[in-house]
């Protein structure tokens, strides 16, 4: 079988030095965005192509406005207030759930053995002596911890970065469209890599400390690493499910009074809803999304690391072959670097109309150097032949065909980026088509915008059969999993040009608020148009890597439960796969009753204040923005919780009380229904949004006809953006995370399942 | 093992007799009805309590008014004869696919064996010698067109009928909502008892008439029946799409233009498309409803009869046994039989509120009967104790086991019916909390709607998950396939109440459109909105039994595919699984964009008569009715061919190119995939519809705050009623049929699939 060319020395020495390059890059990028000074001292330092301060001209009068400067620098600080307190209260709710899940995962996995201390056979050789199940849950404790504490800082830090970006992006805005780009999309950047680095490290850190205990039990080893990705992708569901219904309840809200009643423009200062509703952009799509992102990214790596230690790498104690998954990633790292270059400093954006293009282009040439980067890594990181663990067999797999795996799972993110963006772009038919629907008014604006994500999901769908039929039939599990990891390999750029979207659009909200002219507007929401599209871009990515990480995660947990088939045609299985389907429709009908009963409360609320403060409406007054902040976040705190539960409990319930075979069934069912779900969901709300600014925008002969802003077919498509707002921000994108985090949950419980699960049947 | 208590030739006869009762008893419920006379001398004949033409009270003027009863007759005889040329126009079509595809089967089936005429080794006895593969591919073709032929005569009578009741519940309005009542409802039970015992004459004529050529080889003689539940089913896929696509064009087109740009009521005869919207009526709601229940009932037995013949019921010619599905629906003919006579003749509906409650109570008092029925079905039907064939071994059953199975099937459908009603009546909070959420907009509706929807998933999938669990635990796949039969035994009655609403609705239009006074449309409104709930009940039944059945054909086609597992672990059935969930998602994009796009096409032609027509909009001048009804008939049968086209060669395709595994994964993903959409479709349209009559009848302090017609709430509530017009009538109602179609269709070209299936994978 041989080994892999790259020595155990060299990757224990390559990981981390991909991930500091990683951050170091992240802060360059930040040095860069902290130079559009949010004072009115400027043009003073030095000058590059794209750089800040040297000699612009001015494309527009009041460049040097102090007025205009201090009003950003006031709204910005309020946006970020708010949102600081908003993930502070949710952290101090997710902490108490934490340490609780913490204890239980420590009970459950400990009484595995009775909570004896002492060593016991493996569970694949049963010949060789393996470390304690309480050693086990112990590391599996900690590992959960270390996930979930990643997964909160992945979140945090993207939104510290993201509100200190909003206003440097409007001010920049005023010199013209290529500079806002720029700020925003070097702020997402920062997120980018500081996310994909610091995963990387912390886990790669994970794995060397845990080794020091287990030793050469590579097999207990990873099995506790596993804990590192229910961490992570259980803070994230808190996060995208409280930062979604945050961020919709504001948004919802501050629409229906304002757009809708008071016809004022959207983000209008004189609107309570507007700092929750900026507020919301920063803790839903930005902390929810990397939150989400690190967590799929977290799973796939120790389905990965879970299925090779069973396999020839773990046996023969390969340590590079066993890390390939995270040299994948390093390599990732740097494969973006480059790829973030090419937006901006090898090409410049002068229009509009070449915003979209230039996102697109960073997908394409990320996809093609991470093609090479793969190969590299696949022949130096892997022997040429080695062994996969594929339900009790072991299956002989070349390192071509690993290249294969991995190489197909990168090609159908990119194919899936493609297929989002057509069905939500406005430069295409489908959205078109739904805005030109809005003619006969707002019934036929929903039935279009629905049809059309149901058919959006057609060709994703075939991406991910055919990703998941070459990888499973190359490598089975294992190949699931590097597929997944390569899909997400280029995640540094998928989160910058995900994160550049709310960006943009927070800066849109303060130029509209800090009062600036009505071309800066314009400018920002040409970003923001792109950032929609790219936004569902990155979701049809989160889903994709989603679908095929929880596949990996179900064959190791399959593995773990020591079942060999999951057969549909036996009752215990089929009832699973008819309820699991079911599972993502409670979900959603918990998330969007709760994203409709907050707005509602926000409603009441902003009538409140519109009806009650004197000289509100006429902009003699300050509204009372607090309040509004405080109704979004009590309103998500509260409802995150019941979905929140269903989650979390399903596994531990279903498995304990029908056992690993009805799980297994579970897991299946939510999840080839879960993922239609969500990539219709989330494309159905892009294409309603992008058909809204369509006609507001009234670029072509065709979208004029249908405005201006006011006239009845823009109101039909207003309604139909409202709708789609829960649909694409807060249940859609939640449902990557019900599926994930189920298969984790189940994996990291399956040895306490396969010992006690199943109690019903075995009353009976 | 012992035989049934039943002999074979009581068998024989209590079969076509329960059939016969069936025909006989709908006649008289005809002549009932018939003696509500559409001309003017009326008070005439005899009396009983319930009788027409006794000395009446006159609740209304105008009860004898001679133009009144006149106008009646003219619109009742426009929408017939629009209803049945479109239906002719249907069948012509529909026929040159029932030829080609009988050709289709003929030679898929005949090649099985090269066309050899000689006599093979059965399939499941090897040791025995059956029939030719050319006499199976010839009797299904037989069968098949059958099917095909039942099927659409079922849908025809229904809506002969229904348009032969609809002006004379009208006209019985005029004395009480009581009396109006009874009409639809015996009209409803006319459909329901000649569909009911049709299906099982021409079922049970056949098989008597194919064993004289079969003889003892009982394995042949029911694979060669299973064509008959294809035909049924296949047609029915066209009468639903077809008639769906028809009913929501015309309607959403009629109430674009009309209720909501030139603010006439519904049904104004002004408005020219107002009779093609209640043709629609008829060919959707009742001849696809009709099609599509003979569907389930016909498949269902099929299924149960298929594995019944490799059972020991088929094995020892127990031929009682071997018609137990038959006795069940016999039985349950005489069991709705009785059920009716509660509506009609022991109890009198004297107030709009005791409507409800009169059809609920149906559903309850056939339900409890026939649990009677089926435990003396089960004791003399069968033996105490068989075997049953379950994937390679046999299964001992005792028959009270069995009598568990289609008791379980029984109480699902109730709990089912039961809880759609709770979801979709405007009595309880759901829709009144979708009504209230009215008050911030369509969008907030729009939102509250889906999410009732997906909520409404919950139970009715545990319902469904317990039948399953049960029926396939006790009996294996003949345990689901009673269980389905017990779920469709008392279809009678289903459909009569389920005919009785689009009956409603358009004895509601025809008072309109004749220009009765308020007092009447308001009684017919009473009676629509209680068939609105109704609908959704028989939508629900039709959904749940549906699923149980397809689960049975599903397991009859792996046992004929000879593959003992379909493990959601192997790429082949995984990559099925994902693509077969992920085909309802393309099949409801396609018909709601059909629906969509016709109703657009009918908005224009409704827009362009009001500009055109002088005189029009102030009822001087007549609409052009004709050239609406033509729209939607040209849109209909154009538009149900892609979706027709998607269902039927889904199973060709991949049995062909992918063989049995794939197939198998893409039937269980489809199922467990689509029983969801379907639901939560039919649910949330239902729960719009009933929203938006709860605003418009005001009938509590809540409602009223709402109202009244025309108030921005009720816009609101419009908006929602139309955007559910094609999920509830369309695209959620035709999902039942293509999960069962899929999987019947599998079943009848198992042996091909078997044989000759799975090309690419040989290829390489």
């Amino acid at each position: 079988m041989g080994a892999a060319l790259l020595s155990e020395f060299a990757t224990e020495i390559v990981v981390p030095v991909c991930a500091f390059i990683g951050i170091a890059f992240s802060l360059v990028q930040w040095v860069l965005v902290s130079r559009v000074k949010l004072t009115s001292e400027r043009h003073t330092s030095s000058s590059n192509k794209n750089g800040y301060g040297d000699s612009l001209i001015e494309e527009e009068e009041g460049l040097n406005d102090h007025n205009v400067v201090t009003k950003c620098a006031e709204i910005q600080n309020a946006i970020s207030e708010g949102a600081t307190s908003f993930l502070f209260t949710e952290y101090q709710y997710v902490g108490i759930f934490m340490i609780a899940f913490a204890i239980l995962i420590f009970l459950f996995l400990g009484s595995v053995e009775g909570f004896s201390s002492k060593s016991q056979p493996c569970t694949y050789d049963k010949e060789k002596m393996c470390k304690p199940a309480l050693a086990t849950a112990l590391f599996s404790t900690i590992s959960f911890l270390l996930g979930a504490i990643t997964s909160v800082l992945s979140g945090f830090l993207g939104m510290k970065i993201a509100t200190y970006a909003n206003a440097r992006t409007t001010l920049e805005a005023r010199k013209g469209v290529g500079k806002a780009f720029i700020v925003a999309f070097r702020s997402g950047a920062v997120m980018g890599f500081l996310l994909a680095a610091n995963g990387l490290l912390v886990l790669y850190i994970a794995i060397n400390l845990f080794k020091l205990y287990y030793g050469d039990d590579w097999e207990g080893l990873f099995e506790a690493i596993t804990g590192y990705g229910l961490g992570g992708s259980s803070m994230a569901l808190f996060g995208r499910v409280g930062g979604g219904i945050y961020t919709k309840a504001a948004d919802v809200g501050a629409d229906l009074v304002g757009k809708v009643e008071r016809n004022i423009p959207e983000d209008d200062p004189r609107n309570p809803a507007v700092i929750a509703d900026n507020v919301g952009d920063n803790v839903g799509d930005i902390a929810g999304m990397g939150s989400d992102l690190f967590g799929s990214y977290a799973e796939s790596s120790c389905a990965a690391l879970v299925v090779a230690s069973i396999s020839s790498f773990g046996v023969n104690h390969d340590f590079t072959a066993m890390l390939y998954p995270l040299l994948i990633s390093s390599v990732g790292i740097l494969v973006c670097l480059i790829t973030t270059l090419f937006a901006t400093d090898f090409f410049e954006i002068k229009a509009v109309k070449e915003i979209e293009p230039a996102l697109k282009k960073q997908l394409i040439i990320s996809t093609v150097i991470m093609t090479v980067g793969i190969a590299i890594v696949t022949w130096i990181g892997v022997p040429s032949s080695f062994t996969i663990y594929n339900f009790g067999d072991q299956k002989v797999v070349k390192n071509w065909q690993l290249f294969l795996c991995v190489g197909v799972g990168l090609w159908a993110g990119l194919i899936i980026g493609f297929v989002t963006e057509y069905y939500t772009s406005n430069a295409y038919s489908p959205v078109q088509d739904v805005a030109d629907s809005c003619r006969t008014g707002a019934a036929t604006n929903v039935i279009f915008g629905l049809a059309l994500g149901y058919k959006s999901v057609i060709i994703p769908i075939f991406a991910i059969a055919v990703s998941i039929f070459v990888s499973f039939s190359f490598a089975a599990m294992y190949g699931i999993a590097v597929a997944a990891l390569g899909m997400l390999s280029t995640i540094a750029t998928g989160l910058a040009i995900d994160a550049y979207g709310p960006i943009s659009d927070n800066a849109g909200g303060i130029a509209e608020m800090a009062g600036m002219s009505h071309r800066i507007r314009e400018r920002t929401d040409a970003l923001d148009a792109a950032g929609n599209t790219t936004a569902a871009i990155g979701k049809g990515f989160a889903i994709g890597s989603a679908a095929l990480v929880s596949l990996a995660l179900f064959g190791a947990f399959v593995s773990r439960a020591a079942i060999s088939t999951v057969d549909v045609l036996t009752p215990k299985v089929f009832i699973g796969l008819i309820v699991g389907a079911m599972l993502p429709y409670w979900f959603s009908a918990m998330t969007m009753k709760s994203v409709g009963s907050a707005a509602l409360k926000m409603v009441e609320e902003v009538r409140r204040q519109f009806n009650t403060i004197p000289g509100l409406m006429e902009g003699h007054a300050k509204p009372d923005y607090a309040t509004c902040v405080k109704i979004s976040t009590d309103a998500s705190i509260k409802e995150m919780i019941p979905p929140g539960a269903l989650v979390m409990l399903t596994p531990l319930i279903v498995g304990t009380f029908f056992g690993v075979e009805t799980l297994a069934g579970v897991l299946a069912g939510a999840l080839v229904s879960g993922v239609q779900i969500a990539i219709s969901a989330s494309n159905t709300g892009g294409a309603w949004d992008n058909a809204k600014k369509y006609i507001e925008a009234g670029a072509s002969e065709h979208a004029r006809t249908l405005g201006p802003k006011g006239s009845d077919p823009h109101k039909a498509a207003v309604i139909g953006d409202t709708v789609g707002d829960p649909l694409k921000d807060t249940s859609g994108p939640s449902l990557n995370i019900l599926i994930k985090l189920m298969a984790v949950e189940s994996l990291v419980f399956a040895p306490f399942f396969a010992t006690h699960g199943g109690l019903l049947f075995k009353m009976f």
